[in-house]
């Protein structure tokens, strides 16, 4: 029997039609069905759902559910729409956007360290004037969150030659890393580290982390690189801190609201880089291979994936 | 005795200061000595010289020199300057500026493959929008020169996941990387990569190599960086190419005239990203360490050190 699987999405439909056809490219065994169009009987029996920006009044409608699987790898919003506190999700974890994130990382800490941002100012004066350039291993990087995406990330800067400082909330031991965590180890780390990336998920503990009293701890002309959510920094306190010249540039890839307004401050400062959540697109065709594989296991025999702590939200 | 190595050059005195102190802190059994103030038996004796922006007046006063250090890795200049054509020259071939190359040569490539010029116009104009991210493994670069500089670069590209294909002149086998040589070669190369990194050597081979006739040949939409020397391509062609639309950007850090002139077309094109020549400026310290550990190796036992050849001129 072909095991029916509801596809639960609030995207436009466009990009909903080509997740539809990447997961069932993925897995033609399955009859993997949008959930608008699931009949009665199936919306009555289905127990797993994969879902991407979903209305929680739609996943209501699907009583047996146990677990969904996220099409995203941040999962902060979903976890405040489940339809009963008993159902279970798991996140997407795709080593093709680990991959891809660690580019990104690996792009925009270059980009500070070879001074682009200040190079680009100087060619719009026409300046001829060069800047020392440190060796990497002159140059100190912090990485918060030692995940999957920031564990993977220090490892590719320290691999570049950057000096690599880790952060943690709970304590984290990461091969070939310097790790730190709690409230002490992180004043140590924005106090050494030259370029800060964050990779932490959105919770409770990292919602507005990086604050004006953190800011200041910072070192004296330190960039910081926020591809997680918007929410962990205090847009004010960063505006204080870059205007005062305590930290030299910003490059921001998440907002507290996409699109980012048009009207936003952001968008004009000289010392912040704008992106429009680039960091690491999902590739369709491989994240639809990692979710019909972890589903097609537990059909096969149970076997759970790992779970989302409810607790922590990551 | 201590042996005298006259340090001729032609930079600002404080530049060539620093130079002197890091040379004699390299090797202080060394009389290194500036050539205005060689005594006249001290230059009549010297057979090695230290050179960086020489005069060729200068080198005249030395009739006994047979070889010539030069403290950069390109003597296209110095090659027309020497004081009679048996004098010998060797090029600075240091690792540490090995790797600040290759490091250059990644992050400008990552700055294009990850679309940061056209991020950046977006941002001016607060335009939020989304371009799809190939897989390095999607993106071809070419780079062409496969010496010291261009071999490592290549590496370090593959090493990335990006294709790569190597070009050079004469043929060339480089571990690990698919090699191309002579016209057909370049043609093929220029017709395939989205990114095409110049590491070549300026001699009347490269002179203006990059002309209309082979911007015609390259990829559409495809992208150059330009680390060697200015004059490997041809100005007015390349701006022909931008604004047709065939070449998408150029990123150029060398320019037939350095400084770059403050009213050259350069600086305002859109399309080119200008740096003042950065991408691998020499680390004093550790220049200095290859240079006068060769010349004591030739000093204590005649080793001769790698010459550059007059006729290919590198």
């Amino acid at each position: 029997m072909r095991p029916t699987v509801p596809f639960v999405h609030g995207l436009n439909s466009a990009e909903g039609d080509l997740w539809l056809e990447a997961l069932r490219a993925a897995q033609p065994s399955f009859d993997i069905v949008l959930g608008e169009q699931l009949t009665p009987a199936q919306a009555e029996q289905a127990q797993v759902a994969i879902v991407a920006n979903t209305d929680p009044a739609e996943l209501a409608r699907l009583p047996q559910l146990k677990w969904i699987h996220s099409l995203w790898a941040g999962v902060e919003k979903l976890m405040t729409a489940l339809p009963h506190p008993q159902v279970r999700v798991t996140r997407l974890v795709d080593p093709c956007l680990t991959n891809t994130m660690t580019e990104a990382v690996l792009a925009w800490t270059l980009y500070l360290h070879r001074d682009m941002p200040r190079y680009a100012g100087q060619q719009a004066k026409r300046n001829w004037q060069q800047w020392p350039v440190p060796l990497p291993s002159e140059r100190v990087t912090g990485v918060l969150g030692l995940g999957e995406l920031g564990g993977a990330s220090a490892a590719r800067l320290a691999a570049n030659g950057f000096e690599v400082l880790g952060w943690s909330r709970s304590p984290k031991k990461v091969e070939g890393l310097k790790t730190f965590c709690g409230d002490e180890g992180l004043g140590h780390v924005l106090g050494r580290a030259d370029i800060i990336v964050l990779l932490l998920p959105l919770t409770p503990h990292t919602m507005g982390l990086i604050d004006q009293q953190r800011l200041d701890t910072m070192k004296a002309g330190s960039s910081i690189i926020n591809f997680a959510r918007g929410a962990i920094i205090e847009t004010d306190a960063l505006f204080a801190a870059l205007n005062s010249g305590r930290l030299n540039h910003a490059v921001l890839d998440v907002f507290t609201q996409e699109p980012l307004p048009a009207d936003s401050e952001l968008w004009a400062h000289p010392n912040i880089t704008v992106l429009p959540h680039i960091s690491a697109p999902t590739n369709k065709t491989s994240a639809s291979k990692q979710v019909v594989e972890t589903i097609s296991r537990w059909f096969a025999d149970g076997t759970a994936p790992s779970f989302v702590d409810a607790l922590q939200g990551y």
